[in-house]
């Protein structure tokens, strides 16, 4: 019993540390960013007895916190459904996904600029706006797709009942992403930052859903032993 | 002994990581929505020798920490105790936990709304920060309500020895807060903020008492083979 | 096999849950509080050629992060340490673990007073100061004594190998707090808020070395049969 | 089969609880220190019209993000391939984590004042700044050369098939870190403050690239009864 349970205990732990602590941190960085927005809804500095008007004129700022919420809501489904396919980690998918980190963790400075921009009504200023957050998206949208052709690359790293081409098909939403932000930016600097906000606010909606879904959601018929043993 | 765990191990990784990674990412964002909180306690800004007079005069501040920390350790508690009960999530439910989320890290907008409010002794404005503080309130109990509707009609999804009554049971405390916060903001509204503010005190301590607890505190007796094999 | 299965994967879970989401909140209320510190070391606004005298100036703002770090970091220690010892956790512990992280959360507001206070070096601001850090003292120890005394109430929360008589004897270091603290506000008001300062930075230390250390660190010859079964 | 659970439980418990949680804490930690780099990415406050040059000119606050980024990033890394090869933690690595959660918690206040002084354009506030940078860059390595020390001299603290030259090794490149910020600190504030940023910038790359890696990544070869059982 005793010789049996000192051979298992440091493999388990692996395991365990292994999946977890990416996803630990990782839920750490989004919990993060999703509150962090937040921050950004202050109450007015105005004379007494303005309040109320005040409050109302800080709408782009409430449906600046709307979409980033719904961003980043829609990454961590993203995110968790992913990792949910992935049972072991190498160096490579780490930087990969420290690369979706770093660009959902820019966030809420496109977030910042644009609800500012609208507000201050220049149309200068709302063209650089909507370029910053264009930007943002499509380096978002590229980390994706890094992440999951990295993936599609190394069956190693994915459990052994998910083919290759899943992950081939997320390619093709990275690319849809990298796609509509690079025309959202092209068309609301050229034209107006209208059609661009948009876009901004139908590409989470798009992405929640033509979300593959979680694994548990999988109808069972198709791999049964694997994953139900 | 090798097959059984080759077969076994994705299993209950799968189901690890199911329920905990929704678990860590909400505590993160309660943690750090309680957290955030204190940001709003800052050294007054006042020339020197007044620091004590400037402390004291903060206290709508300090008043207002307090509630929301409760109203987010009743969350928190509410929370846990649910998930205590469910055993897998689907899309439906990730995005009504995130609906949940949502409401909640709002929170700190309207209490600092408030509790500025207070301080600048504007009848008109407090109208407005209590309205505002409503509004929220009724959101988050209309976001715990779908959260709770939604498991009632899905009992796949919670432990096979809860009844579906639970969740129907904790509909009505949902309704309950619905209707006192709209309560409390017609009444701070149309007669006098002081009411409403009453009224945001009571609705967490109201919560803290009838909540059902946690799973370990229910009686063992009824269903001691499913829970204690 | 898969009938085992099924009766035994409720119980784990609930186990697992059980301790760890507590533990996950708590922890990640912890980590917000010992970097949200950092926030208030900031580049100070001064004409160009001047950062260095200034960095230099804030001096007491870097008293201020260590000791509240070397403050946070204890308080997770002992925090770890007790729930090592703890099995199950019941509404009221519930609250007592809330009420910890209640005054911890508290910290960054006296540690930013007391340091803008010395800085502004004005009498009656550092007493007002030193009195605040020693009110919440008392608030954080007291916390403490009430979480070791309802532990101490309750044997059926802790594991079977640990004595009432432990959570008695963290009592006394709870009350030691408590009367430190109160020492200090008083004679940093009375007398000179130096005094107060040497008895804020002695109290985590003395934490710190007094501490009873965390559960595997224990002779293993006690209790044998029970922790490596 | 109920006797074996009840002694089997309290232990494995104990083993998860250990572990993880200095691994979840530390991860809250580095999750918040990578976010709250976003912060000082803000909107600047210009005249309508002038939003686009503003923004470009920003680009020292972009490239102290980059890199802080980098920097959190690799030393996550390390921690996750360090904690990969621990089995257990004593009282003084609790402290030698703490003392590397303290360096990294520091690092945003260097990158806010670098980048701050850079857009100053004051040599006297340039050096300042990077010798500060140099200053927290040499603490940082050395709170790891402090943890890998204890670690190679307390061999019951990792898994049976780490040697102890691992964590000697590992000292070296402490060592590295200590002596590259050192120079750069002397350097750029000797010569010019642009040495010092090559520098800065160089050491985050140096680790990403000798960084040991992760446990699973290791040739199974070596121990393959010890890891895989």
């Amino acid at each position: 019993m005793k010789v049996q349970k000192m051979s298992e205990a440091p493999d388990r732990a692996a395991r365990l540390s292994d999946t977890s602590r990416v996803e630990t941190f990782s839920d750490g960085v989004f919990a993060i960013v999703i509150t962090l927005l937040v921050l950004d809804l202050r109450p007015p500095a105005v004379p007494p007895g303005q309040l109320l008007a005040a409050l109302l004129e800080q709408w782009p700022t409430y449906l600046a916190f709307v979409t980033s919420f719904l961003y980043v809501g829609v990454v961590w489904l993203n995110h968790h459904a992913a990792f949910d396919r992935i049972r072991r980690i190498d160096r490579g998918l780490h930087w990969a996904n420290l690369g979706i980190l770093f660009t959902t963790t820019l966030l809420p400075f496109p977030t910042a600029v644009i609800s500012k921009a609208i507000r201050s009504d220049n149309p200068a200023d709302a063209r650089t706006a909507v370029g910053l957050y264009a930007l943002i998206g499509v380096l978002l949208c590229a980390s994706w797709l890094v992440f999951f052709r990295y993936l599609s690359r190394h069956p190693r790293l994915f459990e052994h009942d998910i083919e290759a081409r899943f992950f081939e098909r997320e390619c093709i939403r990275g690319w849809a992403g990298v796609i509509l932000y690079a025309t959202a930016g092209v068309l609301g600097y050229a034209l107006t930052p209208a059609v661009a906000l948009a876009i901004f606010l139908a590409v989470p909606i798009f992405y929640a859903f033509t979300s593959h879904g979680l694994l548990y959601e999988l109808p069972v018929i198709v791999h049964p032993v694997a994953r139900r043993s």
